[in-house]
């Protein structure tokens, strides 16, 4: 084709099939991509869109295995967090699914990538900043931050009129008062009513929690197991489970059954904007959980601090504002690695009504904890005096303040 | 007396009574202290069995305000978390108990200060630097710490027989398993069978908040406004508060029913060891998630993430390791407040089996937050071109690693 | 005028006065605007440029003092510095002028500024950030960036013909094969031949300090008296100085002599790219020295430590980056304010070949230092008995990793 | 022997000769130890001493090659400094000595160590932090904190007293009034007339530099290459180095013809207490400066700042602090490890006065820095407008506070 050949993220939903169609009439072949990262989806209803409106090929590609184990156990190590709530879902599935794109553009032969993510979002810069990172001369069109698009499709309302136009298959039922994105790690929530910080969202808005008002009057317990902070396997009342994807998707049913994983904040978007977003994460948020507390009875208590302090705000971060492909994320990234050689253990919870609780811990390898140590009735190994000294040294410096403090009272 | 006159932190316990009594033996004169910062006592009871001993004088302190307002609200602006968990509760009291501590130990005209901290844990560190800051001349007695003490009285039953023999009007009644500490902030349980961090707590142990599965099936919501990041508000069913101690009591009271604020942890503590603790803290729980998410309103990212960065982190651990009276958490605490300026608004929550919820926040004074600006279906004010300039700009520096990252493929 | 009216940054050099004449062509009415922040300047020579080519109106502010007291000063309690070397002296003088030009623009009724940065520089950005955020409305126009001036003026040579075409009052001299930029601060050195990292500088081209190798062979010793960490007095062989501009000066005549000063450096520009700069900076070396050397008498280790790692590094980063005009700037700004309440005193030094030298340094009012605490011979106060103590405590978290250092051996 | 086998630290001085004989008289049988980390001694002498006053034996072990590799490179690559100054040289050598210490004691059969630091310092904190993290069941013998000792000789007429009456082989010069520790990283000088910290220190005391004032009048330049942050070549007009203790040793004999590295400061050490320590460190102080230049070139500045802030600040601290057997130092340096794989290059300098001055420099493999991209007057895959956008989106954020600005002017 005189134009090129594009690599397209298609979803087969109203904006890529019309972006689908444009890119079309512009002139140039287009190759679709869509990464299965978990979400539900009628696969083989997406590819014949997408050949229906005339996409040289759709490539479907399973990305759930490395995106379990190589993301989303990687968050689960760092306890990553942003913003002191926010699990990371989506911007956990972007680097898998950006590079999994650009394999195939690369294997197609294609000059060009194309995805249907609004210009003032941060998805746009999760993608753009892999695609260039992995592949500087990519060429990327980005429809929804060039005129030509953008001026001529201004609402929902040009797309649906194009798509009828130009006899798109897309269905035209009543979309939902919101967007949502959904993955293996999480379901996000936001936009449209959603907007206004102040208006709770509606009781049928969540997909991967049930409502914590009407989960069982019954507990479940189960039981995770880690070896270097990744988990390695989970036993539950359906069984035990070993395999990565396998797991993490026995915690989504059992957090689902539970409610577990619901936030909703306002948070701060990397180009500069408050957004709000509703997340509902059941797996990542009982793993968090089992995580940090595995590392409590672990992990020396300067070694975490100084990784909560540099490894897990900075990671965090960095996943955030779309930064994987870089080399902050893989400094960061080495360091944390290295922190979990001895995170290795197992942690029983309950999960009920919208919670997980920690019921008990264990390692059979780690030796920091000491109940001999710990106790209070003990004294073995350890004179009562020492610490006397300990506090005349530590506060030779808090004297020099004394006349501070005194006129204060 | 020839010895010098003590003040005694006198809880009116067997520790204390039979410390009490020893130091009458020992030739002290001993004035008695005990805090009230919102636990359940027996004041007069407590005096009576002081006197009865031998103390000089019993003073008692109702610190509840300034426990309130001059900690815990601190702790609430900060969102303060002790390795990602513990809120603080012990730790934010010892400060205003020691400062009290020693203003009547300066107004009685004593010399020396004692306690019954024990010797491994992290309360005689709180205690002793507030101490040694606040008045760097004062003489210490940690009993716990003199061999004269340790070795005479090896367990609890060396300490009855003691108490039976001096005829100390301590009760008989045999001690729980564990040991607790409780104040308007939380109340703690460490020690005896909790040392082993696989035993899962006795449901019958939590005191300050009711067990998740047997709260109501109704959720009870409430509002919480803040002005500069200090709660100024309440509104419960039950009615509105607005004055600090209420307010907190509210929100103590509500967090219990429904059983709001459970954790269970190893934690590092300053002298090198581990230790399980389990903590309820009701309102500090729900105060904290409802600040958080006001700040997500109204916080500058950036001013946040350097806050959760250095601020947060730093004065939660100062506080834990009793550094309460030292430069560095002074120096700390004047960018929390100057970073809580604009933190106003309110927040609307609901309590339900464990859980606090938000449903929703606003703030009419503040704009960082535009639904306007936010939303995607809006270019007003916006040129999406702007976005590929950024993105351009920011993969000058990612591009450099695109040899990398193709190796990785 | 039909196209409104613009406030220019005008320097009287080739590149303002062709940008000057292509605004007025455009159908612009134009201010000229110049700061004094220092420089060595004809100051009339350039007012008569700007009008002679048809400047509205050319306004000179001089901007030593805000520039010296809120910037330099500042830097200088900071210890500021970039990437371990730099001492940012354009990077401190941009927030005074955009300051100063959009005071002049609003008071002129201008609708729009201008300016002669590059597009790929860091002076961009510390304009344009500064002056969105003080006018959000401000038309910015940035001649080096729009593809009418940028394609029609390739070169110097595209320039100069244009230059000579319209008669504009330029200097025919050769171009120095470096470009310059001088303050009070420093004077910067880049482009051109410097561009070659491994291209030594040609000793011509410093011009605030003079060589090492030819200054005198007799050092010159000074003293500095801060308060609160400001320097507030001067005294060098020419007289005491407590003026702030005229103390700053001395500085810089000082270390001009002695060829104090000079570095040398591969930066990270904050667009992605790196260059290479060279500065000298006489007063900003010889003051951040002292400052740096009455901190280690005055300044409690723990604040030092948590100032060095969170405002030190920032503060330097923001000003680089542009972030004057910011919330994070002014976070942490007030920080450093108050973390330098105690450090008053006074430095000695002796300057001489390219060094300042610390002699000595006091207080008189500030205490932390003591001779006889500190005196390996004086037990006064101290118990080595309590260092066993301490050594004791702090081991106890150490010995649990023996056999890992066991195993290294 | 009835009391045990003790190894103890031996310098031949009089307070180790002391202690030795005092060790001795208590009963022990005495292992002596002294390492070589590159200090002038009289190797035999020192062993003839330890002989003659009753030492079993004396053990010399040459650490000069692991002191210069595993210490010095590493704090090197780290840019390693203390309170923004001190380049750490005893710190450095601590760990090397107290692990060679620690395998003598073992190989011999000791089971004691003595030392004879004293208990004000940072030096018994770094060899007892060492020793029982090496064996924790280690017996220590302090005798500068052991009231037996000091209480017995309470000053240095004490200890001349000793020596003479037991024929102890002690020199009875007179004492220089300042005490020093050398190895090949510096020369420490602390104490005594030192101790007033306005008093310059006498030109006669440094003995690692020449006195800048009377340094050569032609500089020297030489040229240093680095392969993953470490020396690797040193080229002076005395030859070629490639060996690691002879390539520093080179380095110190250039810098202390030209009088580089000298420090005189005020600084905190870990118990609390403030003192003045002088330091000549004229290798270390090079390298640091070639190291840092080359980082300019090859590292990006993202890992840059993030190693600075955290890396840097971090182990400089633990080694201060004497926690070099530490899992935290462990945690950084694996860090540190990592963010130099691409410091390979080369930088040439000049000494002249007391001062190294970077002339240039460049690296064959590494390619961040590009003079084509860098350049001002190339557009060569450069969109001018591209930095626009990312102005407009980066002021997003800034121009929210532009009234609060407003109000300033």
């Amino acid at each position: 084709m005189a134009k090129g050949k594009v690599c397209l993220a298609y979803s087969g939903g109203l904006d890529t099939s019309c972006i689908l169609k444009w890119l079309l009439e512009d002139g140039y072949e287009v190759v679709c991509f869509l990464a299965n990262v978990g979400q539900e989806e009628d696969w083989a209803a997406v590819e014949k869109k997408a050949l229906t409106i005339g996409a040289t090929k759709m490539v479907i590609e399973d990305l759930q295995k490395e995106f379990v184990e190589e993301l989303c156990f990687r968050a689960v190590q760092c306890n990553a967090q942003y913003e002191g709530r926010y699990l990371l879902g989506t911007s956990l599935a972007r680097p898998v699914i950006a590079r999994s794109l650009m394999r195939v553009a690369q294997r197609e032969g294609c000059d060009s990538v194309s995805h249907g993510a609004t210009a003032k979002g941060n998805d746009q810069l999760r993608f753009e900043f892999a695609f260039y990172a992995i592949q500087p001369s990519i060429k990327i069109i980005a429809p929804w931050r060039d005129p030509k698009f953008f001026n001529r499709f201004q609402g929902r309302n040009d797309l649906l009129d194009y798509a009828a136009a130009n006899n798109l298959p897309v269905t035209s039922t009543k979309a939902k008062p919101w967007s949502m994105d959904a993955n293996l790690a999480h379901c996000s929530y936001e936009a449209g009513i959603l907007e206004d910080p102040n208006q709770e969202p509606p009781s049928d808005m969540w997909t991967m929690t049930e409502d914590p008002l009407k989960a069982p009057n019954e507990p479940t317990n189960i039981t995770i197991s880690f070896e270097k902070g990744v988990p390695t396997k989970v036993v539950t009342p359906q069984g035990t489970f070993t395999d990565s994807v396998q797991l993490f998707k026995e915690l989504n049913r059992v957090g689902k059954v539970h409610g577990i994983g619901r936030i909703d904040i306002v948070e701060n978007r990397f180009i500069g904007l408050k957004s709000r977003g509703c997340y509902d994460s059941p797996a990542m948020t009982i793993l968090r959980l089992a995580h940090l507390d595995l590392e409590g009875l672990v992990l020396d208590g300067q070694v975490r601090a100084l990784r909560d302090q540099f490894v897990t705000h900075n990671w965090s971060n960095y996943l955030y504002n779309g930064m994987y492909f870089s080399p902050e994320r893989t400094f960061v990234e080495n360091s944390l690695i290295f922190s979990q050689q001895n995170v290795n253990g197992e942690v029983r919870l309950s999960c009920f009504k919208g919670n997980a609780y920690v019921l008990g811990r264990t390692s059979s390898s780690e030796k920091l904890y000491s109940m001999e140590e710990a106790s209070m009735d003990s004294l073995e190994n350890f004179s009562p005096e020492d610490t006397t000294g300990f506090i005349k040294i530590q506060t030779i410096r808090l004297k020099k303040y004394a006349d501070d403090w005194a006129e204060q009272q």
